[in-house]
């Protein structure tokens, strides 16, 4: 007899686990193509994929089941099959009692987060940790819409303050290299950004010589007026004598920040960079676990003061181990402010209003169908608010929950 | 134009690179259950199970194409999703020319790799490692029966000093829990390992409270004769108090080596645990790369004269990364006699014939059809020896050659 197993012999009933009246009934799942000609200092993303998950649950309103929707953000590819192989099969396995809350009316995500997880040695966080994001982010998208709230009201009040943001600070991602491209077009580019409402924005550096990036650089400064407007973004790329190269040429301009110079695994290289570097580093959207970043705070040399997280929950085992992350800040003294997700997406959205986080990435127009926010939704002075649609709201970016219908019809 | 397009205008023919006359004609993959009764610290193995990769090739001897064979080791999960959705498309996609060596006439396993490797982002080191790790097997088998040499030599010639180990040390791993076991029956298991021709051995620790497992270790110490002749494992499980708490009962006994004791990526744990308990310490069959290993190195405290690294390459990206962790470990001054690599499988004894590590971990009769050696491989004082099958030699494993037979027919 386990602690979860029922028991008649109990007098009193209130001991006994919940009956659960929701359940999963089927999870589906499908890749869905990134496809885009832009490459950044490392790979090109010609064959980028994701995951969408569909989550079924037992729950009808107006005369249908409740789906909650999940993706696996960009960069590290879709992963059906550690979803098909090992995570769907262990959900719809489980008793429904062992995946919900203490009422039996809604889902537990920790519950079911932890019957994904059975079986799974420690370490080796890349991959499952997208697999168990893109099914996580689905689980709290149909919590949130069982509760008929939007996602970062209902953590805001679970894991939050109760006063979520009004807005969430947004910076525009691109700057991208492609065959050839013009200096001119990168200003375009970037113009484009401000004349849609971001006043931030980032570019890629790292492919080109530095002299080249030099003067991507200050061309772009030029259009967006002062340089804690511009974040720089080498992918990665650099070993440290370049790394520290770069750090010496962008220092005078007192950039956004200087992003992953470095391999995201090379503490020491970083902890080089930091020493060398008074201006903002930003890291992290290669770290895909709370150990992975807890080695970061330990060992990368960054400061609580000026630096950015930017760890993305849908590639790093969802929001309940991004509760983890930030709890992993606080106890070296960060504030979840330093946090601006990679990703560009919805999910990322509602943890930064929920939790106060620094901010959110944002992809204008590419990593379609997943890539940005609500179809309505309006970048106003470098913000974005959200709306009050139950979940996360995929239901109002028609292209996204066109294929998710799909997926479920 | 590349460097590695062809041009007519060059007045040698020398400069050019070879045409391909080996071709990668198709990779084929497919899943193997692994499933045991086993249970260590953390997981249970009843739904274990492990992709098997075969390689073919237009080379054909005696009538029949060469075919290269490789696995997923044992522990993290077939990898079938990452085989057939990202690393074999590009194999079978790449120019021949890309994956030969300099003649022409053999892959290059490095070449292969990288193009295996293409469009992967830094980090995130799991799952994707394990994939890899089982096609850069299946290659270089290939590659070793095209050239007709066991691996084990063509290792030592290419990156070794010519000269293989005669034997290797290998170590029966066992001691698992399962419910209501009692010790009467791990000490028969671990007598069925002398009787078989193992000298050392070792149990798993961390699942039942300390005082149950010293009384464990004592039972077996009891069988084996001698402490150095008997390692514990306690799976990563522990967090650090309980960590100082099994090192200060354990450190008396003098024990071969106390295993994983905390997280693997907690090497802060780690440091601790190592500062606080002067017998072997050994971890890393949870860190797979080159770069998770050095940080290990960097930051865990071991001691280069004492302690053990058992990465397993099959989990590791393969050989190809396994050459990079040797090299990161004489920077940091370790000698590849400190290897004892995880796995249990006939590629790690390949590997440590070749480059003299330390030997080799075995798991006699679970893990099947992968687990061991050639079927009529003895273990003569706690050695095994390797005979002159071409490449790894998996023909002389005749229930894992069956089901590669079935793949290819």
């Amino acid at each position: 007899m386990t602690a979860m197993s029922r028991s008649n012999s109990t007098p009193s009933r209130v001991a006994d686990p919940p009956a659960a009246s929701v359940r999963i009934v089927d999870v589906r799942e499908r890749a869905a193509s990134l496809r885009s000609d832009i490459e950044n200092a490392v790979i090109s993303f010609a064959e980028m994929d994701t995951s969408l998950v569909a989550v079924v649950s037992s729950v009808e309103r107006d005369g249908r089941p409740l789906v909650g929707y999940g993706f696996a953000s960009n960069g590290r590819y879709a992963q059906g099959g550690i979803l098909r192989d090992r995570l769907i099969p262990r959900i719809l396995r489980a008793p429904p009692e062992e995946l919900v809350d203490g009422t039996g009316e809604n889902l537990d995500p920790h519950r079911v987060w932890d019957v994904m997880m059975a079986n799974e040695k420690p370490g080796g966080h890349g991959e499952r940790s997208v697999a168990v994001g893109a099914l996580d982010m689905a689980v709290w998208d149909l919590v949130a819409k069982i509760g008929d709230q939007p996602l970062y009201r209902l953590l805001a009040e679970r894991h939050g303050d109760g006063r979520p943001d009004e807005r969430v600070f947004v910076y525009a991602a691109g700057g991208y290299y492609w065959p050839g491209r013009p200096v001119a077009d990168l200003v375009d580019e970037v113009r484009r950004y401000l004349d849609l409402g971001y006043t931030h924005a980032k570019i890629k550096i790292g492919a080109a010589p530095l002299e080249e990036d030099l003067a991507r650089i200050e061309a772009v400064l030029e259009v967006v007026g002062s340089a804690e407007r511009l974040a720089v973004d080498a992918n990665g790329r650099f070993d440290l004598p370049t790394a520290l190269e770069y750090a010496r040429a962008l220092e005078p301009y007192g950039l956004m920040w200087y992003e992953e110079p470095g391999d995201p695994l090379d503490f020491e290289l970083l902890r080089e960079v930091a020493a060398a570097y008074r201006e903002p580093l930003a890291t992290g959207e290669n770290l895909f676990s709370r150990h992975d970043t807890r080695n970061l705070l330990r060992y990368g040399g960054l400061r609580a003061t000026s630096d950015v997280i930017q760890v993305d929950p849908s590639l790093s085992y969802g929001v309940v181990e991004y509760l983890r992350v930030l709890e992993t800040l606080r106890e070296h003294g960060w504030s979840p402010r330093r946090c601006i997700p990679h990703g560009g997406h919805q999910l990322t959205l509602h943890l930064a209003a929920a939790l106060h986080l620094g901010g959110n990435e944002s992809y204008p127009g590419v990593f379609q169908p997943i890539g940005g926010f609500a179809d309505d939704a309006v970048i106003e002075g470098g913000y974005v608010r959200l709306d009050e649609e139950p979940g996360i709201g995929i239901e109002r970016k028609a292209p996204l929950y066109r294929i998710f219908r799909e997926m479920t019809a």
